[in-house]
């Protein structure tokens, strides 16, 4: 597929996180100019996550927005979804990429600036770099890395960079402006009462 | 592959488990007459499981003796597992069966005899019947369906019926008698001070 648009990559909280379901949460926060979205599966069987991949996958095809399944190649492969994420503690990303085929998106979380040293630009499709701030989204997640490592991932990597990790409308500017190619969000989109004006208002922040 | 040996069906339990360390108390199990092995993952990273399925794999390889993943079809795929074994809140065995090939043992649990209306025996190699005793291995397990209910299960199925749930060396040849091809059994083999021996004990008493 052509290059994806990073800008606002939206990650999928806990479906009992949304105000209304997590199927209208996203298709309401693509139609405030989301332009990616991650499944990340939480909570409930491996059949409940399927089929809700697998519904998300349909509902995002018919508006052209690449879907994304973080860790689970397993669901990726099931939906036909557009990519995988994987972190440094998931599968390794030469089997995910051996699975995935050559044609999905795979990208790579990257918690500090030396595990850099380690990525294979020619298999991984963008980074993932964060949390750049606390968050409480993820409980096992590593330190807040801050601005100023960003930016040296940034001008590091030889892919694109996704930001993620305690992002939201205030912070957004100063993120976009370390050089990311986007802003990942959970919370601040996932749990706003309208993901469609959130989505707008990071865009406009991103934009600006 | 040949049809697989299941008669004595050693699933693997919490890595932490094991007097010895998961693989050589596998191996010792074979050594004394395990005849199959399913993975298991619980705990750890999604790379600390990986790298258990894989040198499991190594390990049985070597020994002649199929790697069965339980439920991550991702796990089995990149372990290059001989089979994957998926319960009725998975992954859809239509969908494993797509993505696993035409080669790879596709197994499935029924914990009641009216999930047998819905087995597609083209796709399904082996039915896993359980709990036929309560266990305290499996703790969102169903409830037990005791040897009667077995026995019916085993006459009904057009594919080899293992049984699992509380098997120990009392009640094996019991359960062996009422008709099933092999013996899924965790914790019995794995927290065995003694894999080999206990498995030797297990052969026996369904050989005679």
């Amino acid at each position: 597929m052509s290059a994806p648009d990073y800008t606002l990559y939206l990650v999928t909280d806990d479906p009992k996180a949304y105000s209304s379901s997590i199927f209208d949460g996203v298709e309401a926060a693509i139609h405030g100019g989301a332009t990616m979205v991650q499944y990340r599966a939480s909570g409930g069987s491996g059949r409940y996550q399927y089929e809700t991949a697998l519904r998300l996958k349909e509902r995002l095809s018919q508006l052209g927005i690449p879907l994304i399944v973080n860790d689970r190649l397993d669901l990726a492969l099931a939906v036909d979804a557009d990519g995988l994420h994987v972190g440094q503690n998931d599968l390794p990303v030469q089997v995910a990429r051996r699975l995935l085929g050559k044609q999905r998106i795979l990208g790579l979380s990257i918690t500090d600036p030396r595990q850099l040293e380690s990525v294979d630009y020619s298999i991984v499709d963008y980074l993932g770099a964060g949390p750049v701030f606390a968050t409480a989204t993820k409980t096992d997640a590593a330190p807040a890395m801050g601005l100023d490592t960003l930016s040296k991932i940034t001008r590091q990597s030889k892919v694109p960079v996704v930001a993620i990790g305690g992002i939201n409308l205030s912070n957004a500017k100063s993120v976009f402006d370390a050089g990311v190619h986007g802003l990942a969000v959970v919370s601040a989109l996932s749990r706003s009462q309208d993901p469609q004006t959130t989505a707008r208002r990071f865009r406009l922040a991103t934009s600006s």
